[in-house]
């Protein structure tokens, strides 16, 4: 696909993030512990399902050719952030282990405690089960990757896709995991960050908006795909 | 900027390009020889100038703050393809030397010659003059860079910028750089070739349109930059 899927409805997250935990605060009430980290090779499987997910939630099924192999194959080439770069969102009823193998020198994992009203029932848990011996299940990622403006003269990230699994939206985690982007550009130094919305999605627009991104209204995509592509094989 | 430049419009070139010449077909009239080639960090004055003429072009100057010195701290650092990716235009009244530091293992230059009804005055000839004996000069540019499609499971190319200087407009030119992008993609196997256009600018999307690419009407671009992007810095 060519977007960010539509994100959670900007109606209000039934409850902030209350960040890390500390000694004086102990999460109350349904703890939902949330953690954004940079994908893996050994992730693709549910990479794949995911993708799979958000081709059926845009109804465009028929444009879904992607396998697990054509991931393999192309993902995971260059250091994160170099090129196409996946953070994954995994949530746990239970804090989180403490995991060195995705503390990496160009990404710290994001850890956020989301105190929901009641206890989520995630009918695909076992589908999406990160990790043999533990709680924590995939429940969403963003791909992005490096863009370039010509007239600032630097880079920035464009945002392929934006994706939470059904039973987790409208809780604040797909407005986390565009911040933990726009906040990695910020660091990096970047210009900017953009991604694409279908014009008739007005919550979607809204929700960005608030986010303070612009809404452009007079650009429009141009693509060049399949046998009219193909036609320039030997045109030059 | 986030767009390629509105190209020549669509009127027909007053020549098609010949190829490249053999013993048999000696050009007549006024040929003009044309290079594509990758473009090095020898050439970012060139492109610094470029990109500001293609800012006054399309009245964004107030976007513009572009350096020799922030471009070369941000292109070039990745193998060609790979990353920020830069055709050179060039063009002489003469046949072009064979340059071995223009040939390389990812890319051999394309040479086209273009037979016009009369000799192109080029008032810029010596603020484009590239190399230091010749009468080759730098007559544009493109900047692509690879995106991913989830749901083909593999990358394209963006086309940021597509720029040819205003002489050198209405004969084919910046279908011959596009057309490089494109067969680029195809020999590498990738699924697309993306840019933007404005949508009023009817003549620019006639000839993209007459190149086989689609314009999607729906998807309009969100940017988070300035202040605004500024603001997530710490929000993580």
């Amino acid at each position: 696909m060519a977007a960010a899927a539509p994100p959670p409805p900007p109606t209000p997250a039934p409850s902030a993030p209350t960040g890390l935990p500390d000694s004086d605060s102990t999460p109350v009430g349904h703890p939902l512990f949330t953690r954004i980290r940079l994908a893996t090779p050994l992730d693709i499987p549910h990479i794949h399902k995911l993708i799979h997910q958000m081709a059926i939630f845009e109804k465009l099924t028929h444009l879904f050719t992607a396998t697990e192999s054509s991931l393999a194959s192309t993902l995971f080439k260059s250091p994160p952030f170099q090129s196409f770069t996946i953070f994954l969102l995994e949530v746990s009823a239970h804090p989180f282990e403490k995991d060195s193998n995705f503390h990496s020198q160009s990404f710290t994992p994001i850890e956020r405690i989301f105190n929901l009203d009641h206890t989520l029932i995630d009918p695909e848990a076992e589908t999406f089960k990160s990790g043999i011996n533990s709680d924590v299940v995939v429940a969403g990622f963003v791909l992005f990757f490096p863009n370039f403006s010509t007239f600032l003269g630097k880079p920035g990230f464009y945002v392929e896709d934006l994706f939470v699994r059904e039973c987790y939206r409208r809780k604040g985690l797909g407005k986390l995991l565009l911040s933990a982007v726009a906040s990695q550009a910020v660091k990096m130094e970047y210009g900017r960050v953009e991604w694409v919305v279908l014009d008739w999605n007005v919550n979607a627009i809204k929700f960005y908006e608030e986010m303070g991104a612009n809404v452009l209204p007079e650009w429009r995509i141009c693509r060049l795909t399949g046998p009219a592509l193909e036609a320039y094989r030997d045109a030059i």
